[in-house]
């Protein structure tokens, strides 16, 4: 716990700076924590596969994710309120009208986790991976429409090569068979493709309505409906083998250890969306997915293919048109 | 010969026009003409390997194509000269000064040709496909520095993604050999691709040092030099087969149709290399690259890839990067 408090410092500290060039740092040292905390994860699950089948409940383990980001949230809050005093930006009490938007991110990404039981009717699980860089697409089309934000035409077409980038580093030579996914099939994954990018746009939303209030409140906010539709979502699927092996029936180290990942990526997530955004999170997360195939030739031996070399370059390419194509003011 | 009459009609018709417009008009038929005569030509060779191996020497044939251009442009600038008159510009007599640099290009090539017979001891035939797009990185290289064109920030960007897009489209699961290809295979590759880009940046220099000679007479000067050395070449590779065999052993319909698209194909490099430059002809012939593997669908039932698609959107969104960032004087 004390190393968790270590790592949450800066998110106290960076409450203060102000000037451009602070706002600068703090989203760089975000966008970087989130591509090595998710870099970080993909590298737990190839390794919890290695040691076996997953035992545990998938949605027990949401849950406690859910919780943890809970608590990390009040515990920051409680150092937050010794140092600085309970202010109007930072107490914990709310109103209707600022948390009634805070279910919607949560219960977007429960719907889309129901789904994806549903779609593997149609697509097998590695055609589900390359079909979720549709989520790029998705989610560069929402933050648009719904949050008005400017992408000039140079980071559009950087987007189109993040996509075709991040797919070609994937393929192997049982990719073509996405091709043969039916109709329902795609039109599944195009929901939830929007279903994400929905509730990405959503968090932005939220978290930067109120750009004083303080991140640990609205992510405590924000985690109590995740808390809350995860129960739900326990209910649903796994009730018969919480009741039957426990809630915490097969949790092993590994499990814990991604645990706390995900509930630090969590964080990460919600501070990108609140010091950037959207954008820069599918970037961060992308970049993360090259990063994570490059520490797996050191750890698990995997060999590298031609179209993950040319994946990359794409990727890399996009990233630096993406940083060159600022629209003009 | 009729028909080829009347396809260089064109030709002379192109020197006369002057205003921008005209020469924007000019720029895009050419490009457009080389476009479709390079994927005709890879559909014609997909043709003949359908209909049995190669039986003809392909140095004789390399020779024919000399020859047809030649003559091409001579019975071209015979009717220039029919209506014109014998000008400075269109006469064919020449000076050293004016000839003594047009050997070069035929000469790279003769290297690069004979070349090609050695790399194969280290790559594989697919896996050379899969190097020859480093021309496209060598051209944009050679065309910078030799030439001292300007490319922007995005026009190199959307060259890498040209190379890149283009190897993903002719991904196929035996791809990955090219990835254990010994050091002497990629130092002979890039040797040819430099060959090969010197020879194209080469050509634009010779066709634009005298921008008002008449593109007929700069051909015939390249293509008698071409005659040479791919008799230099015959005599090398296939002496004993055209003593033994004849000259024309194995020419058939396909192998007549091939030569009379090789010399179209040549004519149209040439106007390209005058009225536009080596970027535009790397393009067209990437294009035409992916055209012809939409119409091998249509006439060959070919399968289009997963990485065929990403390798398109690549290559769609190069182009269009290409286009927008034109940089600025």
């Amino acid at each position: 716990m004390q190393l968790l408090m270590v790592s949450l410092k800066p998110l106290a500290a960076f409450g203060v700076s102000s000037s451009d060039r602070s706002k600068w740092k703090r989203k760089t040292i975000v966008t970087f924590a989130l591509t090595i905390l998710t870099s970080s994860q993909a590298i737990l699950i190839v390794w919890s596969k290695r040691a076996g089948k997953y035992e545990y409940s998938v949605t027990t383990a949401n849950f406690m994710v859910e919780t943890l980001k809970c608590a990390l949230s009040l515990a920051a809050l409680a150092r937050i309120w010794k140092t600085e005093g309970v202010t109007e930006d930072n107490r914990l009490s709310t109103t209707l009208n600022e948390v009634i938007v805070y279910p919607i991110p949560a219960f977007l990404y429960l719907i889309k986790n129901l789904l994806q039981y549903y779609i593997f009717a149609y697509v097998n699980a590695p055609g589900y991976q390359i079909l979720k860089n549709l989520n790029i697409i998705s989610t560069g089309v929402l933050y648009r429409i719904i949050l008005k934000r400017e992408l000039s035409e140079i980071q559009w077409a950087a987007f189109v090569l993040l996509c075709a980038g991040c797919t070609t580093a994937q393929l192997n030579s049982n990719s073509d068979r996405v091709l043969e996914t039916p109709v329902q099939g795609w039109i599944m994954a195009i929901v939830m493709a929007l279903l994400s990018g929905f509730a990405g746009v959503y968090t932005e939303a939220i978290m930067k309505k109120r750009p004083s209030r303080n991140i640990n409140v609205q992510n405590f906010w924000l985690y109590i409906f995740g808390m809350i539709f995860n129960a739900i979502a326990i209910v649903i699927q796994d009730f018969d083998a919480v009741v039957n092996k426990g809630f915490f029936h097969g949790y092993s180290l590994i499990t814990t250890l991604m645990i706390l990942n995900h509930a630090l990526s969590g964080i990460a997530v919600s501070m990108v969306m609140k010091y950037a955004d959207n954008i820069v999170k599918v970037y961060s997360t992308s970049v993360a997915m090259l990063l994570t195939a490059i520490v797996s030739v050191f750890l698990f031996r995997f060999h590298l293919s031609l179209a993950f070399f040319l994946g990359s370059i794409v990727v890399s390419v996009s990233v630096y048109l993406h940083s060159i194509g600022k629209p003009r003011r």
